[in-house]
């Protein structure tokens, strides 16, 4: 029996000590978060921090690129009529009576027999049609003598050109490149409408927790999850919006989970089905938990669910399991609210499985591998809660929950933790 | 005759209005960079910056991680020799005498013939040596009866097994992913020694030059180099140290080539053979200016020097120019001073050539390119001045200097613009 993931229709069960009775797919799991993401609303931004940023509408260009007709070398400005046959045996002539400069025209005009000196950049004066360069001319007191022919209307860069007003330069849902930037800045845009960023609240439970600089008591341990959250929040584009340890209490995660301010909560630990598991009831009560254990290892003990509009994620607390529940489900829905691509952000290589990966039909696996040259070892560990796994792995492989693993030999495709250069 | 590089024996040669002589391979500047490129010395910084920074120095742990045996699994601790012989038609049954949380633990002693309840990541209590899930259990009144065998060890985390104190977790030159950070934590790291970014100042040169906001003259433009360059700086880890705006004048220009306080200088415009192009002739006197003309199109007019360590990259004000000379030469040293990887920050994809790539023996030509699928298609622009054909592009596609274009068919690769999702 498929498990349905319409909020009306699942009640909410209480596994606490019990156990999950059935899992969704990480198909439907990503089918469901997909239906609720929707892009969030626009802000406006200066231009010197757009850069990545998604445009939440189009933009209409107001002027012309360039805003005149300008010379596109280096050289001399004349009437390209003029220069028909000049040759390095037959060198012609004309008077020289100017310059143009980018920014300080030339005021007069090109008339027969006439030329100016000119800038790349600098505007085409009335009367002249071409630019001749300057390695074909050399000048000669108040003459310039020149060796090549120009035919009218080279060397010239014409009048919106580049840009024309009323052209639509950048369509909406563009992540804004560097020369993207430019190109704005290139028709006087001040600032932009840009998606904004999903706004995260990072909630991590547990009564062993300490944070790095606490005097740590026994049997605590240094919460890695927060961090970890923080920076991929970072790399997908979510703004962190706060950032709490909470004990085992439900009445403190009660409060966490309905203040206002966010746009996605990542709760981390506590979505099992231990004792000391409240994330789940609670959020059942404040919210829906629709989904509440998912066919994968690791991470088959994440929650998600919602609370009116703020999707919540309840990631398992063993580290490996929170990097891979976000990477799978947070993640992609922090980067679709942000107006990215749900795509994972990481690179990909193909490689040949050198040992074999182990997995079993019916769950996803996610597998932490080595990699030299074209060949993946996987990193034997004793679970997810080693997160060095992830540290000293080059990448992962998914197993997909059809195949019992991957043989040696196999040619798989791996993603790689390391960004670009 | 091959140029060499080396400062002492290239004089300065004044091109303006002469034209280049010869011209530096591409080739030869990547390697005269990649020598005069050392990392930039270190800096401290707090945890919670770190991400995406590359380590200075190896980080060692001080600590075990887990600094205690715990339990990797809800359940039930007790010792594993009693469990021998448990299963589904032969339920045993333990004495429940207390229970262990995470930070609250169990103080007394699990002896024989009794257990206690065990959450995951709770500290295992002296006498216990196993594990048993909750699924395989079940709690009468103060007993607890089980199904299954569970051998000692089972489901135990050991003290260390993730990290040991003393192990270096992170070696130098890792630039931090967001497991790191969180293993850092983990480990009860605050903050952290990283390299310093590369502080880069932003000189743009031309009296035709305004900036979006002011009253721009007739026969001005605004300048998108900068904003351009600034992106790209932050793209590569770079440290915007300060942009300007400067007229064509050599003492403004020496000015803002001398002022302490970069590590890096990017001047655009007026690098060519212009009358009005300063900067190589001012480089020369108050630095040292060894390349000048590059065998590549567009950005030929490119030059490179220093002043004392600071790199000087003179890029040519058409801004397709001085995109591409940035990414050839200044992004490279940019991301080699912060401790990155020389090579390009753009995804790569094999295509097809569609429509002929026309270049020339000698040069090496940069071509943005529209891709449909797999095949590629040059985008038709009338040169280095149109912004918007980088903005068109999906990408570009370097023809080396040995060939004369690809042909139709060919398969290449191209590099894409747009970054990850």
């Amino acid at each position: 029996m498929q498990r349905t993931l319409d909020d009306g229709c699942c009640g909410f069960d209480d596994v606490r000590m019990r156990g999950f009775r059935e899992r969704a797919t990480v198909g439907q799991v990503c089918e469901w978060l997909d239906a609720r993401c929707r892009t969030l609303g626009s802000e406006v931004v200066s231009l010197a921090s757009a850069f990545g940023r998604v445009l939440a509408s189009p933009v209409i260009a107001s002027l012309d690129v360039p805003p005149f007709d300008r010379s596109a070398m280096d050289g001399f400005a004349m009437r390209g009529a003029e220069t028909t046959g000049a040759g390095d045996y037959n060198p012609l002539a004309l008077r020289l009576i100017g310059q143009s400069l980018p920014g300080r025209p030339f005021a007069g005009e090109v008339v027969v027999g006439t030329a100016i000196r000119i800038m790349t950049g600098a505007p085409i004066p009335s009367g002249a049609d071409a630019v001749l360069p300057a390695e074909f001319a050399r000048e000669v007191g108040e003459r310039v003598e020149f060796t090549a022919a120009m035919a009218p209307g080279r060397n010239i860069g014409r009048r919106g050109e580049d840009v024309a007003a009323g052209q639509t330069v950048l369509e909406s849902g563009r992540r804004l490149r560097p020369q993207d930037v430019g190109l704005l800045a290139s028709i006087g845009v001040q600032s932009v409408s840009v998606v904004k960023r999903p706004r995260v609240r990072v909630l991590a439970t547990g009564d062993e927790l300490a944070v790095p600089g606490d005097d740590r008591k026994p049997f605590q341990i240094f919460d890695s999850n927060s961090p970890t959250l923080h920076a991929l929040i970072e790399r997908d584009g979510g703004e962190l919006e706060s950032s709490r340890l909470l004990i085992d209490d439900r009445a403190a995660i009660a409060a966490a989970l309905t203040e206002p301010g966010a746009d996605i909560i990542l709760v981390s630990g506590g979505s099992s089905v231990g004792a000391e598991d409240h994330a789940p009831a609670v959020l059942s009560e404040v919210g829906a938990l629709p989904i509440h254990g998912v066919a994968m290892r690791p991470s088959s003990p994440t929650g998600i669910g919602h609370i009116g509009d703020v999707l919540v994620f309840l990631l398992p607390g063993n580290p490996v399991s929170c990097l891979c529940a976000y990477d799978f489900f947070a993640g992609r829905a922090i980067r679709q609210l942000g107006g990215r691509l749900s795509d994972w952000p990481y690179l990909r290589q193909r490689a040949i499985v050198g040992s074999k990966i182990v997995s079993a039909v019916g769950r996803v696996d996610y597998c932490r591998v080595r990699l030299e040259s074209d060949r993946i070892e996987p990193i034997s560990t004793s679970g997810a809660s080693i997160l060095s796994s992830t540290t000293r792995a080059a990448g992962f492989v998914i197993v997909p929950a059809e195949l019992e693993g991957y043989a040696p030999g196999t040619e798989v495709e791996v993603f790689l933790y390391d960004p670009l250069p």
